[in-house]
C-alpha cells in the first residue's frame, strides 16, 4: 500500500516505524550551513517544518510540546526570573515562557538563524511574542555559549533541540550538562526533550545517566502526547539538585491561557509506567 | 520519499496521516464472513494484526490499550463480579479482566471467531487465560446479544470494538447504549474505546452525546498512549449513572502485575486537556 507524492513521510529507522502527513505542496526547501529545512503545507495539520528529514512541528499540535516543555519547569521553580532556551528556533517555547510574569529575561541560543526566520514566515503565531523586551536572541553554538555562561546566572534552562544526531549532538553529554549546572543558580533546573519513552528508551536512560554524572541528583521524566513525533508519545527530562521535581506551583497555572497544559495534565506528565518503577537507571 | 514493499501502511484519510510498520513478511491473509484479517511479522513490534486495513494490535505495545481498558473500569467499580466484553476477540482485555479476583464471570461476545483463533496462533500470550473457568466465549452479534441480555445482570461492560465503520457500527448509538444500561446493575459502568482525542474529537463528542441520551449521566474520558493507532494518543470513555468516575480503588492496584497501568497512570488517564474544560458537550 504505497503513498504517493502527496505525502511527506518520516522514517524512524531505529524503531521500524514511519509517520506520514498528506500534503498540498512544498512551500520552502533550503540547505543552510547547518541542516536542510523544508516547509510543507499539509491538508490537515497546517504548516509542517522538517529538518534533515525529521518532523519538527506542525501548526495544529505544536502546543502540546511547547506548553509542557515551558510550563512544567517554570512552575516547578519557585520564582523563575532568568531563563535560557537552547535551540527552540521556532519560538514556540519562547512564547510560552514569556507568559510567566516572574520572568525578567529569556536568552534563546539557536545555532541556525534560518529556523527562526522561517518560523516568522510560516508559523507567525509562535513568534508573536518575539518583540517582548525580555527576549534576547543569540544565533550561535549553544555548547560554547553554555561553557562561557556566567556562573549562577540562570534559574531555568530549557533544551529544546533536535535529536542527538547532527547539530544537536553536543547537547546530550556530561560536559554540556556540567556547564548547565554551573550556570544554574541554587534551586535552578533544567529540562531537555528526551524523545519517545516507548521507542527510544535507551536514549532516555543514557541521558538520565549523563545528567546524574554531571551532578544532577534529581531527575524526572515528563511524558506527553505529540502526534507528529515517532510513536506519538514524547518526553522531556527534568534535572535538578535538591529539588522535588514532582511538586509545582499549581496555584499559578490559571493565567497561562493554554490548550493542553493545566495542573491535571502536569501531574499526568509525571506519571510513570509501572514497568519503569524500580527499573535500572530510573529512580523515579 | 516512498516506502517500499517491506512496510505496512495504514492511511487515516480522516486526519490526513498515515502510520507504517517495517515488516519481514505477511504471515496470514484471510477474508472472513465479516472482514479481512491480515497478520504481519514486523521488524520491531512483533506480530501485527490488521483488520480491514486498520491496525488492531502489535505484540510489543498492546498492553497499553488492554491494561487501561480493563483496569480503569474494574477499579472504578466497587466490586465487579459479572463482566461482559463486547468485541475483544484478541483476548488481551480478557486476560487483564481475569486478573481481578472479585470477577466471577466474563462473557466475551465477539462477532468473528477467526479473530480469536488467529490470536491464539499469533498472540498466544494474550490468550493464556482463555482456559480460566470464569471465561465464556460467545461468537455472535453483540448488538443482538446485548438487546437480549438479562436486566441487572452485569457490573461492567467493556466495548473493545473496531471503529464505527463495518461490523462495529451498531455499537456506537443510543439503542445499543440503552440496552447496555438495562443490562447493568445499579452502580454498574461501561467503557468504550473512543478513538483519538486529537484527531477524532467529533466522534468522541458524538459518543458522549449518545451515551447521555441513553441515560448515562456521568461520562469521563480516559486518555492513554497507543503508538499503533492514528496520532499515537487514544481514548476510552467511561459511562455510568450516579457514580464518581474519577475515583477508584487504588488500594487494589498492586496485585495486578502490569507494564503501564498503576494508580498514577490511572489518574493521568483522567486528566483533561485545558481546551476541553467547559467546551460544548464535555462536562468533565
Amino acid at each position: 500500500m504505497g503513498l504517493g507524492s502527496d505525502w511527506f513521510t518520516e522514517i524512524d529507522a531505529r524503531s521500524g516505524t514511519a509517520l506520514s502527513f498528506r500534503i498540498r505542496g512544498l512551500l520552502h526547501d533550503e540547505q543552510t550551513p547547518f541542516q536542510r529545512i523544508e516547509i510543507y503545507d499539509t491538508t490537515d495539520f497546517g504548516h509542517l517544518m522538517v529538518i534533515d528529514g525529521c518532523v519538527m512541528l506542525t501548526t495544529r499540535e505544536n502546543y502540546l510540546y511547547h506548553e509542557v516543555m515551558a510550563h512544567c519547569p517554570l512552575l516547578t521553580h519557585a520564582d523563575p526570573q532568568a531563563v535560557a532556551i537552547v535551540g527552540g528556533g521556532d519560538c514556540g517555547t519562547l512564547r510560552e515562557v514569556l507568559k510567566h510574569s516572574s520572568v525578567q529575561s529569556v536568552t534563546q541560543i539557536e545555532i541556525d538563524e534560518r529556523v527562526t526566520r522561517l518560523s516568522e514566515q510560516y508559523f507567525p503565531e509562535l513568534c508573536e511574542a518575539n518583540d517582548d523586551p525580555r527576549a534576547q536572541f543569540v544565533f550561535d553554538d549553544a555548547v560554547a555559549w553554555m561553557a562561557n555562561a556566567e556562573e549562577d546566572s540562570l534559574d531555568v534552562i530549557i533544551v529544546d533541540s533536535t535529536d542527538p544526531i547532527g547539530p544537536g549532538e553536543g547537547l546530550f553529554n556530561v560536559a554540556f550538562y556540567s556547564n548547565c549546572r554551573r550556570a544554574l543558580r541554587p534551586n535552578g533546573l533544567l529540562i531537555q526533550q528526551s524523545e519517545s519513552p516507548l521507542i527510544h528508551r535507551q536514549l532516555h536512560l543514557d541521558m538520565r545517566q549523563a545528567m546524574g554524572d554531571a551532578g544532577f541528583v534529581d531527575r524526572h521524566p515528563v511524558l506527553f502526547p505529540q502526534p507528529c513525533y515517532p510513536s506519538g508519545w514524547w518526553s522531556g527530562t527534568l534535572a535538578a539538585t535538591g529539588l522535588d521535581l514532582t511538586s509545582f506551583r499549581s496555584i499559578d497555572v490559571t493565567p497561562l491561557k493554554t490548550q493542553y497544559y493545566n495542573a491535571a495534565t502536569h501531574r499526568a506528565a509525571l506519571a510513570i509506567p509501572q514497568a519503569w518503577i524500580g527499573a535500572a537507571g530510573d529512580n523515579s
